[in-house]
């Protein structure tokens, strides 16, 4: 067998059942699938189920804790501060979002940042919260060195994703879910894999210098987007999430794959309320025009046009109805899991 | 005379006096004057003195209203809706950072959105605002189209920029103000004088090819940085200045010089007020931590490392030291306006 189709309530109580047995409680144990199933069906799959095994043995080196109580540290009406007590960063993500969305009913803007978490996943999953709500939300996280500040040649900047999701009325609503890097680096351990160069403009060597070698790419820094632009934006993300929450200083974020101790990760979390400034019908029906707008446009050698997450809005409408294809590689380590966890096999 | 060496102070004086003749109190033309100065002092010269003419020509011909009452639209605890009436965008600016500060005062955050303003020249110019009160200011505003969406060939987008900063200890602040294009349209319009060719990755045709070509790049758009990236990051700083303050949708904005009326420009204004999330002195000095550990990774070809807003700290400092050097057709157009405006002039 290759590969095989599962249907995503399969994937979810699957997914629910083996955290469950990892230590989460029932509740803690669907937002953790939700946000893995949310990148699988989105086309994320870098932070889809490929991410189970690491985030379980980050459990069973304790290196993420199971038992985390997560905590408010400080509030002051319109923002918050809260400790995830180095748990599941989709769990205190989850949290926080919810948290900045509750603020913003009350205040018109909810501001949270959350200190000594873990990798989230997809940021989407958190932004997209807000959707419901009528309101924009806003989400930033740091992560570990990858980029390297411009002008250096040594990694420190994390590829730190932000996005962004606004609500629309009759179309898919716009959904900017994006890393500050060129590429993510899975796109160079790909080529790696398939004996390929990469295109200048992804990669530096260890030395700065430019390379189309993945080889190379992979001991040096990936690209930031637009050069001091992008390392600026890194830069300034990673300081709202690490500096403002006081959970470490750049540089400082471990990754996810690092089980020597807790990742030191934060995150910031916004969420505006769109009544406050404007009648939420119109705020809706508005980007309805401008989507429509951007999709007639002109486009280059005839191809489409796509919004922000507009890729990813089809493709999870279409695994929600075909089902998630999932290799065979895949299927053999959650099989190995389901053992481990003495919970029933996915296929 | 080819150039000259004018003080600060001097420049700022003329500044007041013009636009006091133009019709502005005395505390706007000093906040018109400061912002423009801002420019100039910190090397951001396409946003500096070049641009007094064009304002002032908005007011002559009414695309601009001089008589502009800024007026609270809707106010929900922290957050504001401000109609700045077709004013000056830097009179509406100020207000809005202003007041942005003063709800984080008592929220933690504070988020104001200007509608219906004109253009507010550099970003960071309000950022800035928010240093002294140990707070992050961050803003944003759209601007007319010159970015095609990605997949495009037709300008929709502005290079709506985006200026982040955040307050240091000893060290100098970081100030990122940044657009979402490659680069400024001014960069091929200079190349074009020069009869040079531009750099592929900065412009496209037309029709959506990349092109070398100054005059092709100008007669198309403005390549967004990092592709779908920085298109998506521009599209959601339009819709977050123009249509959540309910201005204008999409590719509406118009260009400053464009005189045929208001130019429906919107920015937004946010203030994080650092000691609710964190003890103010030591973020600070955790940002001095960061500065330095960047400043001292190892560099590409031993050039200094930068920072964001370092090298515009610096321009700064010495232009406030030695005087701003202006050319003579720069010095013969603002004599020009001196003459029209009866005020003294500046040499
Ligand atoms: N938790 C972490 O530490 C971490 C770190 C980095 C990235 N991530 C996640 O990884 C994911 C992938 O990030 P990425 O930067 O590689 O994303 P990407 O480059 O695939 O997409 C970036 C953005 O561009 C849009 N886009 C892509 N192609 C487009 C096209 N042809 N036309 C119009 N828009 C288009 C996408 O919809 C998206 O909003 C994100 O979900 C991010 O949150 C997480
Ligand atoms: N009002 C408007 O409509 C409007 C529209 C566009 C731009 N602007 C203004 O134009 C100005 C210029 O924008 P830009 O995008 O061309 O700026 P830029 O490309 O010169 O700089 C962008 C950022 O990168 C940093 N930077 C530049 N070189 C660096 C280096 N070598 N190392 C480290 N960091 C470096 C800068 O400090 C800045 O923060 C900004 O002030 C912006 O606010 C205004």
């Amino acid at each position: 067998m290759d590969s095989a189709v599962i249907p995503v309530s399969k994937l979810r109580e699957f997914l629910i059942e083996l955290f469950k047995e990892v230590g989460l409680n029932n509740s803690h144990a669907g937002i953790v699938a939700d946000s893995i199933l949310c990148a699988e069906l989105r086309g994320v799959k870098s932070h889809g189920l490929v991410r189970v095994s690491t985030y379980i043995e980050r459990v069973e080196k304790k290196a993420t804790n199971i038992n985390a109580k997560i905590k408010t540290e400080k509030i002051k009406k319109a923002t918050a501060l809260i400790n995830a007590d180095h748990g599941f960063g989709q769990i205190a993500g989850f949290y926080g979002m919810k948290l900045a969305i509750t603020l913003a009913k009350k205040y018109g803007v909810g501001l949270v940042g959350i200190k000594n978490s873990n990798h989230f996943g997809i940021a989407s999953f958190y932004s997209m919260l807000a959707l419901k709500h009528d309101m924009i939300g806003i989400v930033l996280t740091n992560s570990s060195p990858a980029i390297a500040p411009y002008g250096s040649s040594k990694p420190l900047l994390g590829t730190n994703p932000l996005s962004i999701a606004i609500p629309s009325k009759e179309e898919k609503p716009i959904i900017l879910d994006m890393s500050t890097s060129v590429v993510a680096r899975g796109k160079i351990r790909l080529a790696k894999l398939k004996n390929q160069k990469i295109p200048f403009g992804w990669a530096l060597d260890s030395s700065g210098r430019d390379t189309d070698d993945p080889d190379l790419a992979l001991k040096g820094s990936l690209v930031p987007i637009g050069g001091p632009k992008g390392s600026g934006l890194s830069l300034v993300i990673d300081i709202l999430c690490g500096v403002l929450t006081n959970t470490c200083l750049t540089g400082e974020v471990k990754n996810v794959t690092d089980m020597t101790g807790p990742s030191k990760t934060g995150h910031l979390f916004c969420a505006v309320n769109i009544a406050d400034f404007i009648e939420k019908n119109v705020f809706k029906s508005n980007i309805d025009e401008i989507i429509r707008k951007i999709k007639s446009l002109p486009s280059i050698n005839n191809l489409q046009i796509f919004l922000p997450g507009e890729i990813e809005n089809n493709l999870e409408e279409k695994s929600l109805r075909e089902g998630i294809n999932l290799d065979s590689n895949l299927i053999d380590e959650l099989s190995r899991l389901a053992s481990r966890y003495k919970i029933k096999n996915l296929i």
